[in-house]
């Protein structure tokens, strides 16, 4: 029986799993990620849980065809350099010269959004679906796609940016120093300030409530929470980021059309109160929707998991982005 | 030797060509659509002009291995059947049915404006590239993206439908129905629209005299012109109009990174006066523009050709909508 490898790099932890061919991870263990160590120490932890849950799952390197790695970051296919990993403070890193030397297997690394959304495709709620688009509705917005069974990231691996598309002309000015972009108002960042811009108009509503009186606790939870109680302000809040996210969400399916959209991220553990109203202006809001339809949204189920499992299948469906 | 057959169908001529594998076309002949007709005696035309090109260029079908077509309207790979061509009235044709008994070849029938891209990548400004975006200005925006050397539409075949991706939020509705579609902003009927209202408010413009006083003359033309001419109501309505397309192209660039953005159509034709300009915006208003750059603008150089080159090679780099 063949197995896979996958580890899920973040700043906090680094997590590594071994997954069966059905997509179930066996096993699966967390270590510290370290941040701030030097790139040496932090790559050799990387080796090491992966060899820690391999032994764990009583797997050896012959069991398994290579080594797939989730990171908040890619691999650069002109120069073969991590461009850059945040987290870390690493900047156009030989990243395949201080792993390949841990482990005698090919190595795959993916941006970890990417992983994830290769993830819920095999194991989630995309499941059966060779075309998906997944939102990750965080503190900003990540996005990754599956096109025919196989992460899409632009011609050149650098796109498939859709929070960083314009929803609104000339808006406001977004961290990556555009304006208007997506990200800036559909993430949960996006929503907690839509909610601070409606509690300063109205210092009445539960949202002040909600969050202790204290505007710097408030969440996307809060509006949810104030929302679910009634309060006018949270409710009209939450209707206008609806309709925003709807109107880019529609975009995204006229243009690839995918079987599915996938919604993670803090604002999409909301579930239903946010979905069922977003289905609804998505069909409201898209070209040709009464003629063709438009595709279901899910709340992606795998959570942290995700990004193990596409890791673990880069080798299959990923872009080799070494290739190039 | 081997030759490819390509057939170019629009509401006013049915255009016929046979290409070398060097993409040139060897002969083309043209005949009149006569459009209001019955369907079997289109479809015996269409297959009429081919037989008369074959003749001209003294091919046989044994000479060439398909006979594709390019057609204002695509067919519905779950049911085989053209969905609609509004020029001749046409809904749900079997359209194989009405083809396959005039020639013992296999047929593809594809999208004209996915021809078209399929055709300047081939053959045009867009030769020697795997991935490009084509964005075609006229009476509405019609678009094109060739990914990976094939041509996509979108994970159902009705997707890659950029003009109905919406510009401005909740802005002017669109002939589709929907608001604020790049349809609405960026087509040929969109900037004379733009013109006309720039115009209401400065009955001195050149763009008055420039249509002869008759408002129903304005073209895109007119308003180049003028703004040649110098006058300011014609260059601030293309600045504006400019900075509308630079916003649509930016979302598109952020996601799929071609290689080349190539334009089409009426508008393209002002070449230089639209593109330099247009190229500085894009820049502007692109998301890690000045990280990973943007891709170069070009205008379309195969004409009508386009269209007839990209059915002849829909047998190779085309989607096959009747596998599905």
């Amino acid at each position: 029986m063949k197995y896979y490898l996958g580890l899920d790099v973040g700043g906090t932890n680094l997590a590594a799993g071994i997954l069966d061919e059905n997509y179930h991870i066996l096993e699966k263990m967390s270590i510290p990620a370290g941040a701030g160590r030097d790139i040496a120490e932090i790559t050799a932890d990387m080796a090491k849980v992966s060899k820690m849950v391999m032994e764990k799952a009583g797997v050896t390197t012959a069991d398994v065809s290579s080594w797939g790695i989730g990171m908040p970051s890619y691999v650069n296919p002109s120069t073969g350099l991590l461009v850059h990993a945040n987290c870390f403070g690493w900047r156009n890193v030989p990243i395949y010269s201080y792993l390949e030397h841990h482990f005698d297997l090919p190595i795959y690394i993916e941006n970890d959004a990417n992983c994830a959304v290769l993830g819920e495709t095999l194991a989630g709620v995309g499941a059966g679906c060779k075309n998906v688009l997944m939102l990750t509705l965080g503190t900003g917005v990540g996005s990754g796609i599956i096109l025919d069974n196989k992460i899409y990231a632009g011609a050149d691996f650098l796109g498939a940016e859709f929070g960083h598309t314009k929803l609104i002309y000339h808006g406001k000015q977004c961290t990556c120093g555009q304006f208007g972009c997506v990200d800036t108002y559909c993430s949960a960042r996006g929503l907690v300030e839509q909610a601070k811009d409606a509690l300063s108009e109205n210092r009445n509503s539960l949202l002040l409530k909600f969050c202790k009186g204290d505007l710097s606790r408030m969440s996307s939870k809060t509006v949810f929470d104030a929302a679910e109680a009634g309060d006018d302000t949270a409710l009209k809040v939450l209707d206008q980021y609806i309709d925003y996210l709807s109107c880019a969400i529609s975009n995204f399916v006229v243009v690839f059309r995918p079987e599915v959209v996938i919604l993670g991220g803090g604002v999409a553990n909301a579930g239903d109160v946010l979905v069922i109203p977003l289905q609804k202006k998505i069909y409201e809001n898209t070209f040709a929707s009464k003629e063709i339809g438009v595709p279901p949204v899910k709340v992606a189920k795998c959570g942290n998991d995700a990004g193990i499992i596409g890791a673990a299948f880069l080798e299959k469906y990923g872009m080799d982005r070494r290739k190039k």
